[in-house]
């Protein structure tokens, strides 16, 4: 059939960046999104301003749309579900239910030959004890659902006491992850298309302050044979989950240049964002051309790049980036810069690739 | 003062294209514009459903708005007039005045030293027989208002009749031009900015097709003085009507490398649309930072390329287009594929810079 109208659900920046690429391509956007005026709805056609388990508007997103995407990874699974039987969702629901839970993440990734730090699931302050020794007194407690940007977590080094620890973090399902001793972060954004064909963009390096992403730098400083074995797992995961659209995959780098997967998320991703600088076809648009049935556009890199974010009051800089050469600013159409709250990205260019 | 909302007058590709590139600086965007549902209006945070020249819409295009542009060159000069008498508007109405009546265009090309075709006003068969007469037989009539894309035109060569010319083209003011014997065309896009700082994107080599912009080439194959007084005409023409923001001139360059500026728009241009795949700041960037007082964007091109508009039925060609790689599309919201019209546009990148 023919696409005229995608339906996002998710009003924020990524939705934003979504919708935007659509529009290059003649198409239409939706966005399903509870805050009136969000960043992505000022770029799309049309918002439905309604809970993302409202079945009301699930139903009129359906109606509206030839398919249907999202841009964050906490969509309710039900509701992906519920638009399953109405058009075609993608990426599919059970990306999202494997991307919510931390325990189902690095089960599912082990399960398709993917390495991963070593993990427990942690019900109670005896499970986490237990689990804690373990992995040698040392790990990273998390819980196992709705966690992002670093929040929900705490960090074991040897000694430290676990007293409280488990209460904590809320009394939910928890997981305790072996603790990693990587000298880098890179990720890979990679697409599926319906027919099964799959492109990578290069890996990225990733450096994270106070647990969100500060920078993404192309092209990351490691090994050739590192940079082929997360193509290759990202290759196997997409496979795996019948993919359509793009994925970011995160992984630490270890010391022996081995690879360790960190988390997946089934959306466009934040280290992608140096791709509408530095590439013709960027991670949207080809998330875009993913869910429309369009042939993937080529990943290749023209220039090297740093991506950096811009979090709550550094969007007053923008006057003093805007001065510089070969940056390319992106800013996310909020109007209130909270502190940890993404206002924006740059790019800057840094020479050929 | 702080620039939030800028109003666009011409919801077209044009006014769309700036609607997204101010979107990612933060800017909001109020069309106005007749059609609803305008390409434009798409990407844009309001539309005003309006004529150009309704007084109560300019007004509240003004109320809306914190620094006014425009899209296209014939936007009525009353209506900029009034306008500048409640916000800044940005190009000045008197670009507006120059660019929409070739004799006035012609005769203030001249003054600011820039060579242009020899012409005459034409306005009786009988002036345009003294005129051919002056011109060896040769020449191209056209009307002096309103015509674009090769409308409103009539080519004499040598030994043509004329009869009947003056009352083919409508009885309205006319001007003939002298044949220019060109052995390519070029165009530079230049922004000046509030503060008069001015900076110049390289010229493009361009082909028309049926009167309309076909491909536009980076780089030119000219002379390198060629460029050089290119880009020194289009210093001269800002300077002189203290312009603020993206304009694009038109030339032809002769068998000797000799330049002839043949038109200028005031505004963003067609030949500059490679801008967003070949540039960091692309030609609507650099058009909106102008106007709203940020420092103009390095107009540096990374790579070479070439810009193809897709007319009428082209825009069946997209999936075609996507398959191939280094392909940049940029498609236009507009529904109906009629003959003639600009349906969107297609950049490939050829090569490193």
């Amino acid at each position: 059939m023919t696409i005229k109208t995608i339906g996002i659900i998710g009003g924020g920046q990524l939705g934003r960046m979504l919708a935007m690429a659509a529009s290059r391509l003649n198409f239409r956007t939706v966005i399903l999104e509870p805050q009136a005026d969000s960043p992505a709805a000022q770029l799309a056609n049309e918002q439905i301003v309604g809970a993302y388990d409202d079945r009301a508007s699930l139903e009129k997103l359906a109606s509206l749309s030839d398919v249907i995407t999202y841009e964050f990874e906490n969509v309710p699974v039900e509701s992906a579900r519920f638009l399953e039987g109405l058009k075609p969702v993608y990426p599919p629901s059970k990306a999202l239910e494997v991307a919510q839970d931390r325990l189902v993440e690095k089960t599912f990734l082990n399960r398709c030959g993917i390495p991963t730090a070593g993990f427990r699931a942690v019900d109670s302050q005896a499970d986490l004890d237990a689990a804690l020794a373990a992995f040698g007194g040392t790990g990273v407690l998390k819980t196992r659902r709705m966690g992002y940007d670093g929040k929900g977590q705490i960090v074991f080094r040897a000694g430290d006491s676990t007293a409280g620890a488990y209460d904590k973090l809320g009394g939910v399902p928890l997981i305790l992850e072996s603790f990693i001793p990587f000298e880098r972060e890179i990720s890979i954004i990679a697409a599926r298309a319906i027919n099964g064909h799959i492109e990578c963009y290069d890996a990225a390096e990733n450096v994270h302050r106070n647990g969100i992403l500060h920078t993404s730098t192309l092209p990351a400083e490691v090994w050739e044979g590192t940079t082929a074995d997360a193509r290759s797992a990202a290759i196997k995961l997409l496979d795996a989950l019948k993919y359509v659209g793009v994925v970011g995959i995160e992984f630490f780098v270890g010391a022996d240049s081995s690879l360790i997967a960190n988390e997946m998320a089934p959306r466009v991703h934040n280290s992608g964002h140096w791709t509408e600088a530095a590439c013709v076809i960027s991670q949207f648009e080809q998330h875009i051309r993913a869910v429309a049935g369009l042939p993937l556009g080529d990943p290749a890199r023209h220039s090297d790049c740093i991506m950096q974010n811009l979090i709550g009051d550094d969007i007053n800089d923008v006057r003093q980036w805007a001065s510089e050469k070969d940056v390319f600013i992106h800013l996310y159409g909020k109007t209130e810069p909270r502190p940890g709250r993404k206002m924006g990205h740059v790019t800057r260019l840094t020479g050929k690739a």
